[in-house]
């Protein structure tokens, strides 16, 4: 069971009050993939254009990702500056050049249709809803959206929801789209909407899922170091999901087991820049922070 | 083994997004001996003024709270008026009319200069080390403290931390006392100054513990409904405590749990004004909501 995840690879230029690094890859689809590449097999739905330096290909490729649906397009690859103070959990977006995303509309190879396992970035919803028609009965279906499109585009984003297994939101987003400032309101109010599931994100204040049959709550990993958070949300589905993937089951109690896997991948990606960290991570070491997570939370 | 806490007991005027209640019924050691009384017998070291109502009085002897320590003397009862907007973490007070807690130098009554279990709730560090110069080995002792104690009396305040098992503060004191923004670093420098353990209480995000052996982290448990977070932290402490003395036990997996029954103790606290909620509880409601918690925080 192999997992698809459409999403952006992107040029990042970052700042945080640890350092600053320029023009280093980035993109919800490069955290996802690397961060599930080491649980399963990942193929990436992506475009870039044609000045995306070619060792980010084949760092992509040595990890094992598939690149059936990865495009290099005349134009320039997509770019965002973005900048961190001391609170970590808010980036603040300095400059976007969409560039090439402006005409990114995602054809599935027909070899993929047939994914299991779905993740749908964030993107413009209606074209997370097509990306979605394209596919031919995906067992899991997760997304992850962005305050813009909540205040631009609720209608398609709310038709979206309706045909997703887990919706992926951080607590501001929860708030905002629910109109709750509670985040357990917030999420009951989400998950009456459509997805079958929700996962609040906390930052370092950890995650809350629920569905209609369950609840589960838990505090994220405690780091002591934490150098650059961007792409931390997106890592965190991709350990979910190649957990999942790899497990080959999507009940609660492997869902609860992957949440917990998908935050200490997190907690491994902002320990450096860019995907530094994730870049040389291996799985005896997330498997070893598994276990203190799991000393360090039972009771 | 009984408990023995030494703190406030105060009339509060309160506002909180959700109303507002004029001279209730308030003081760390109030919301303290109320949490701790539904595990064990608890002593209450405290003064108060001529005009403190006698049905507060009749409330704590309902519950069978040990007043032996509990004066009436001549004046007013400390008062405390405080505001809380949205985030509720943050307590903005008002007025601080400390009145008889002027004069306040507790005295331990004989009989109880034996009692095994020890709160020193948020006082002159001066006074909690005058406290516990007048015990007779106790087994375990917690302490509380505040910004305003870091700020002015650093010195004896370290003293006293040199003698206790287990120190509570809440997180942007833990900040302030270690210098470090880093919650994990300022659990660790604090523990190297003296307490044997420390707890760091992040209000809705759960606390963090940590001992020279052990390190434990839990979630908080996710209200739908919080009317007035006045005492949540003594609560907590009064749960804590009374599971302690109750199980007779202090090691690393019984003050897991202990953590656990504080932050449920806390969680109801929080659901009415002043003391209301705490004053109705049962143990069948405290048992009941640990079992949801263990439910929706196991994996």
């Amino acid at each position: 069971m192999s997992i698809l995840v459409v999403g952006t690879v992107a040029i990042d230029s970052i700042e945080t009050p640890f350092g600053k690094r320029d023009n280093v890859l980035g993109g919800s689809a490069t955290y996802f993939s690397l961060a599930a590449s080491l649980f399963n097999k990942v193929h990436v739905v992506a475009t870039v254009g044609e000045d995306f330096p070619k060792r980010y290909i084949r760092l992509l490729e040595d990890k094992g990702i598939g690149l059936e649906g990865f495009h290099v397009i005349k134009g320039k690859t997509f770019r965002w500056e973005g900048k961190y103070e001391y609170d970590l959990n808010v980036a603040h977006t300095l400059k976007t050049h969409l560039n090439v995303l402006k005409i990114f509309d995602p054809v599935i190879p027909p070899d993929l249709r047939k994914t299991d396992f779905i993740f749908l970035a964030n993107t413009d919803p209606e074209l997370q809803l097509k990306v979605l028609e394209q596919m031919r009965g995906p067992s899991f279906v997760a997304c992850d959206s962005m305050n813009y499109w909540i205040t631009h585009k609720k209608k398609p984003l709310e038709r979206l929801l309706g045909k997703v297994n887990l919706f992926l939101l951080n607590d501001s987003e929860a708030r905002q789209l629910s109109g709750e400032a509670n985040l357990m309101k917030a999420a009951r109010l989400i998950v009456s909407k459509g997805p079958k599931a929700v996962i609040i994100k906390k930052g370092e204040h950890g995650a809350l899922y629920l569905s209609k049959r369950s609840c589960f709550l838990t505090p994220a990993y405690l780091l002591e170091t934490i150098y650059d958070p961007t792409g931390a949300g997106d890592t965190f589905a991709g350990g979910m999901m190649g957990f999942l993937s790899r497990a080959k089951r999507t009940d609660e109690a492997t869902i609860k087991k992957s949440i917990i896997y998908g935050s200490i991948l997190a907690s491994f990606a902002v320990e450096d820049f860019s995907i530094k960290r994730l870049a040389r991570l291996t799985m005896p070491e997330v498997r070893s922070r598994y276990d203190i997570f799991r000393r360090i939370t039972k009771y």
